[in-house]
């Protein structure tokens, strides 16, 4: 039994882009849409209320035309001058990034860092803040795909609050499936994702963005040197061409927001509560498919990530298995980055993947490829120890 | 008779976005691709190629994930340093953008403009040059979208290049109509979009990145502050994930590239020799009906554009026009643009519709707009003078 070429798409198990609803698909089947106009501005102003709902925020939301990263960069290059000072909390590799952005835009950068599936313990924070008083920022990556860890940001947050930091969250993998208060918890700038577990087409980020913020922003004498990522620029335009439908400087990716706006109605018609406990209960599920088979999850269970799992590979097989997945099972999952690169495997389970359909035929392709590489593992007990799990 | 709601959605006679294919729309409809591995390198190599011979290149192509004004501000603020001159011919908005963005980034701009639908003269640039020898860069639009003007690149760039500059344009509205000769006219950074005149969805720009630009980039003793926008950024990320098929620094938006690739295999198919002519022929038949109904084009003859016209109101009816269009013939065209607003309006003509049968309607619509709105015009010669142009 091989799969043809025609039947090679893979079942996107990893942490992003992962499959993507019918319905996203259907209207992006559609004409595009110009991007101002009376039709348009409905439509845009519909897609940043409703994700407003999933950032819980009753601030400013943009739809970012762009990766996340230059989304994030934005929010730290506004609010955070060259030369002054920024926390960056990082255990993983997109922590690791948010530092090195930090670094090129010429932030004194103060690195809090743990080990790859340890996290930053906010007492850890608050000492950090004792010697650094003069610090502007705090950034940090709430659900971080290279460990499968989710990051105490609530506890972080309340912090940031006590020393009138400017709080910088990374939400790109955890939007739209695992809680977040960013008015109650005081996040300042957050930015979400399109394509990871709202299971939409990759491509755009939904930014909440505090009304603190934009008063700083229009106070501040300096301003960042990227035309692009200069919140002035986008309120100048805002304000502007909001008559016309167009409140953006560029030409707005409409297919995609019209794409977008389906899959957040789509998670509210789902229930947000209901929404997160089916991420909470699926990976799990799936940690504990993946200790049935004898391997070990890198993020201790009290941090352990609701949509992406890395899991410790037996030593020299990383790669073996993520061919093997692939070529036989038809499932795409992912290598360890940065310092696990090489002795990890990394599973998505978000949005449309994170559901009993996609798991346990992963679980069981994962138990069977293990089985052929020679490890040692009970073929049945992981879907066993994952049925048992959701049935709870 | 008046078109119901659901008939709303307007037919896309604007400057961009355009209308897109079915073949576009059909390959945005499919699961969405991951953005690395075996299958994904290839999609984004083959893209890249096909984009580079609408660029006439021999070198990079990389197809940013953003809006044209980010990926014009990457070429800028890589090539001409905070401080250090670029030289920037404007005659219309989106000069006057690139001007804006010069400055925004620090740069001593030495502005030369014309009036909206003139051409800067090339002998004025020799001319700045004598002065101004110190200039590093060189940028502007190809095609000016506010204008309707073609702006004579080709000589431009041959000053440039006796003068060692890098020349930047933006090709945004010419990019897959116009012929753009990339490496024979010495442009260095050229920017071309994807939902204008190649009738793809719009979100990403193909730029096409000389050979000289990366080694100047590598080793220049200064960087821009945007870690999105530099380009060392990116060639770090091209170097070190090529081989994981990922030549890209963030998620890549797959959706909008595999549309892209569709829209350039059309474009190759079609054959851009006959692509240019059509276009030419298209915008001429229009200027010719345009000037049947008694209007004068803003941009001369010589240098109007295949793409889009900017024709002058009768007094105080531009936005009449705009409205009647849309609401009683559910055809989109636009306002004026800076100097313009209120005072023109521009009909865009590229990619699916350039061509008879949009023109047509458009122009047959709009000879009937003009009469109900009390303008003496003959109804039916404008689209006789359309067809004795495009059957010449």
């Amino acid at each position: 039994f091989s799969m043809g070429k025609s039947l090679r798409r893979p079942i996107l198990m990893i942490p992003g882009p992962t499959e993507v609803y019918h319905e996203v698909l259907a209207s992006a089947s559609m004409p595009v849409y110009p991007h101002y106009g009376r039709d348009w501005a409905e439509i845009y102003e519909e897609t940043t209320k409703l994700a407003a709902q999933l950032f819980n925020t009753s601030g400013e939301v943009i739809i970012f035309p762009g990766p996340g990263s230059a989304a994030l960069e934005m929010g730290i290059a506004n609010l955070v001058a060259p030369g002054e000072k920024i926390i960056v909390i990082s255990n993983g590799f997109f922590g690791d990034r948010i530092d090195e952005i930090a670094h090129h835009l010429g932030c004194r950068v103060v690195s809090l860092k743990a080990d790859y599936g340890r996290v930053v313990e906010p007492r850890e924070l608050e000492e950090t803040l004792k010697i650094h008083r003069d610090a502007k920022g705090l950034a940090v990556v709430h659900n971080e795909t290279s460990t499968g860890v989710k990051n105490p940001i609530i506890a972080y947050g309340r912090i940031a609050r006590e020393h009138n930091l400017f709080y910088i969250v990374d939400a790109i993998s955890s939007y739209g499936a695992v809680e977040l208060q960013v008015d109650d918890w005081g996040i300042d700038y957050c930015v979400g994702y399109a394509g990871k577990a709202l299971s939409s087409v990759p491509g755009i980020a939904p930014v909440a963005i505090g009304h603190e913020v934009f008063r700083f922003v229009e106070d501040r004498r300096w301003r960042p040197s990227s035309w692009f990522l200069d919140l002035t620029v986008w309120k100048s335009y805002m304000d502007k061409w909001r008559p016309i439908g167009h409140p953006y400087p560029s030409t707005v990716p409409t297919h995609s927001i019209v794409g977008l706006r389906e899959a957040l109605k789509i998670a509210l018609n789902e229930g947000l509560e209901k929404r997160y406990e089916r991420h909470e209960k699926m990976a799990a599920g799936f940690r504990k498919a993946v200790k049935a088979m004898g391997l070990e999850v890198i993020a201790p269970e009290e941090y352990a990530s609701p949509t992406v799992t890395a899991v410790k590979s037996p030593e020299g097989l990383s790669s073996k298995i993520i061919r093997e997945m692939l070529e036989k099972f038809n499932v795409m999952i992912s290598g360890g980055l940065g310092q696990l690169e090489g002795k990890s495997f990394r599973v998505g389970h978000m949005g449309l993947t994170a559901t009993p359909h996609y798991m346990v035929y992963t679980i069981s392709a994962l138990a069977r490829t293990l089985k052929n590489l020679g490890v040692k593992v009970d073929e049945y007990r992981p879907v066993e120890e994952f049925y048992k799990h959701i049935e709870k």
